[in-house]
């Protein structure tokens, strides 16, 4: 291809081949994706499909996969231009077979599971294992590469984005809800996360709200109120929403990238006031909505019935291989739609103009170290505990009256010093860190806060290691978000 | 006083008159607060306060009483302006004194506790059962009259709100959320009620967000955003936001009752748009931000520090009275402020002229048959479920394949044909009717459905006996409301 019909058209952020490859990378996950829930053999299409191809069980969903995948594509891209540690968190956990299928693409999988080659039998273990006895589960699993959380777990995507960036100034926490995970009460105050992350000192999280308009058997409420509604109920939890919506995929590629890079300047810029010119105000963060189709390019009519675009997407688009031989068909050319001989060599790999869109080594998000804590955990230095002691004479017993508690709050004091450089110790509770007699504590700690202050307030601070909201909710959510990614921390409820 | 002077200046919604009297009663009512946590003699302060007189062991909380107290007087004017019938929900139901007050002050608490008599003795009995072994709890119980809202079950109490205002058009729910309570997981998706509610048929529900600024020993976080991105939320979640700030006692009842009767001409212009005219649109229900200090009319400094407008209001704004003989002073002044001897005659009987502010009858809040299901609760016709039994021959054992939930479906189909015109049964789920099997029931039901429907959608509608929402606290909460306001409902989950 000429240098000038390389060049974007009207200022488009991607260059043809950018476009054409990364569209490429998608489609590749895509029919990852398809391919683990449908087969058993003849992964890459080689002849025509049979139903001994096909497993005999369909578990799986598929809605969610294509916008999870299309997301993956574009971090891989901002990772690769920005040099960014991301950290991809997945509300809709049961889109499992994208984040294999991506972090096959990339390499981590089989660096972490050897047997999963690169290379067409490798592809077929990975089909096979997926959902199948003695395999992986069909959601984003703890086995997954880059994976903190578990799919299923609706309602604790945000609060896990939030735990996760916490003292980890240079992670970006990308964390897509699923607009059915929205209506749950967890992740309806977990927005609220941002009244308690200092842009100086903790990391950004960027909250992808996913509308694909549909939970398992009915629309969604986020996908069903006026746009104008959404903004003002984004903008009410304090962020600054951007949108993106669309489904023709070239057009949704530039789209998106250039509505990435806005974000993530929007993000440096936050970061560059806290950091560099001492900005003190709570910044109104980005987060996007992202409207595609349920099920995108995915079978759009089965049975007579609409399929893309609606409920019927939301686990396996159709079944019934064995009673409806026109599903088989189907079936092929849905998977046939995303070309694969384009995608993979003679041998079953990824080919090498496609996969050099992968970030390399630990910035892949198959690899981030912080996703997996323990490669980053450093112990907690905790004072001897028998210095706290409390004495009692044997001729004396029961005459002190002592609270335990308060013992207790005295040497977590004495651990939050000790760790001060470290910044890897939290307290987290629901507004009772004194009333549970731990008061003691903190003046030292200080309790995290970002919103408004008045001269009545004590020990606020946005620097504060004292995380308190009443929400249990929250506070756990954050902390599992906390020990994760490899620190520790405390919760008293 | 003359007609010339009894008129409202600059066209206030108040008559001077109705002005001092309805300040009278919320004077009666914080001062039976305050003496319930308090004092065990000495009830109307006959003589002066000793140690004698007070409670060994102080306990409750003062700081969201007065607020609620300042509703129920403004309830009352509205009830009578409008011969309306309210139910009142408490969300900060902590503030147990304020409602024990409020129903013993307009009769009701004597009608079905008659000990506690409508004079100074009655009084005392009143104020010593408080947090009392073999009295009552310190907060808002199944024994309060006019209650369906345990305090302390914080974030529930707007679910509960819409589910007693489901299937019930002549009811107004008035729902108190705190500002603490707005934090949990729970209150934070319960604001998306509006999207199942259908004003042609059920009744309103009016949130009130009480912002008194703190919880135990924090701010609390809507309180500590700025006044736009409040109301962008409020915008956010369907609302259209009111709001009515102060602390001046006098300019707060005027600017109350301009504010109430603004409100609640909205809600009856909603419901004559959707009774009468037919306009099928959700609306913007109005909601109600309410700025008034923590332990309004409560001590300002105890022990040189800020008590008012503080977290220490929260509970007992001061204690210690037999170590600090000033505190004894301090409480003696406070109740003295409320100037009892102008409340209530020589025989602690409330004057005839505050007293005659309180509705009659079953329109007192504290005698509503809504927070008394039993009262209301018709029996739910169910055909003979022998009629749904699976036929299985002896001689064909294990032959046949049924899944019971399927048959269930079935039967609670005809439930709901069989109750159609009661209108007193619902199905709740978090958006599992269908995969649990029940689906048989959906087709005659419909969903419930209030927000925008597209070409592709299936069985929804304004009128649907199917709650769904992925969110199984709105789900659980909706269906206590529910049945607790005298209907039956089912859950599965």
């Amino acid at each position: 291809m000429s240098a000038s019909t390389n060049q974007p058209k009207n200022s488009l952020p991607l260059t043809n081949d950018e476009l054409r490859l990364m569209n490429a990378y998608w489609r590749a996950a895509n029919y990852l994706s398809v391919g683990q829930i449908y087969l058993k053999d003849n992964p890459l299409l080689e002849r025509g499909l049979t139903l001994d191809d096909v497993k005999p069980r369909l578990l799986g969903h598929w809605g969610t996969t294509p916008g999870l995948n299309f997301l993956y594509v574009h971090w891989n891209r901002i990772i690769k231009a920005r040099d960014l540690n991301l950290l991809y968190i997945i509300g809709p956990g049961h889109g499992g077979p994208g984040l294999v299928a991506n972090s096959y693409l990339e390499g981590s999988y089989t660096e972490v599971y050897p047997h999963i080659e690169r290379n067409s039998d490798g592809i077929k273990r990975l089909f096979r294992q997926f959902s199948w006895p003695y395999g992986i589960p069909s959601h984003v699993a703890p086995e997954t590469p880059g994976s903190i959380h578990e799919g299923g777990e609706l309602g604790y995507s945000l609060v896990h984005a939030y735990g996760a960036a916490f003292d980890n100034p240079d992670l970006v926490v990308a964390c897509v809800v699923g607009d059915g995970e929205a209506e749950t009460g967890p992740l309806a105050t977990s927005w609220h996360g941002n009244k308690f992350l200092n842009p100086a000192t903790d990391g950004a999280v960027l909250p992808i709200l996913h509308l694909n308009g549909y939970k398992i058997a009915n629309p969604t409420v986020l996908a069903r109120i006026p746009q104008a509604e959404l903004e003002a109920l984004m903008r009410g939890y304090g962020y600054e929403p951007y949108t993106l919506e669309g489904h023709e995929p070239e057009e949704m590629h530039q789209k998106a990238a250039a509505t990435f890079d806005k974000i993530f300047d929007r993000i440096a810029e936050i970061q560059h006031a806290a950091r560099v010119k001492g900005v003190k105000e709570r910044p109104a963060w980005p987060m996007l909505i992202l409207r595609t189709p349920k099920g995108w390019t995915g079978p759009k009519v089965v049975d007579g019935k609409p399929v893309e675009d609606t409920w019927r997407s939301h686990q396996v688009p159709f079944s019934e291989l064995r009673e409806k031989p026109d599903h088989l068909r189907l079936l092929e050319e849905w998977m046939r739609g995303y070309k694969p001989e384009e995608l993979f060599d003679a041998k079953g790999r990824l080919r090498e103009e496609i996969a050099a869109l992968a970030p390399k080594g630990r910035l892949r998000m198959g690899m981030s170290p912080h996703a997996n804590g323990g490669m980053l955990l450093k112990p907690l230095t905790v004072p001897n505990f028998r210095n706290f002691a409390v004495p009692v004479e044997a001729t004396k017993r029961g005459a002190l009256e002592v609270e335990s508690t308060r013992v207790l709050g005295r040497l977590l004091d004495k651990v939050l010093e000790a760790n001060k450089e470290e910044k890897h110790f939290r307290i987290f509770g629901p507004d009772e860190t004194a009333s549970n007699r731990l008061g003691d504590l903190i003046p030292g700690a200080k309790k995290a806060w970002m919103a408004e202050e008045l001269p009545v307030d004590e020990n606020l601070s946005p620097a504060g290691r004292v995380m308190e909201v009443l929400s249990e909710h929250m506070c756990q959510g954050w902390l599992e978000g906390y020990l994760l990614t490899g620190r520790h921390g405390f919760f008293s409820c």
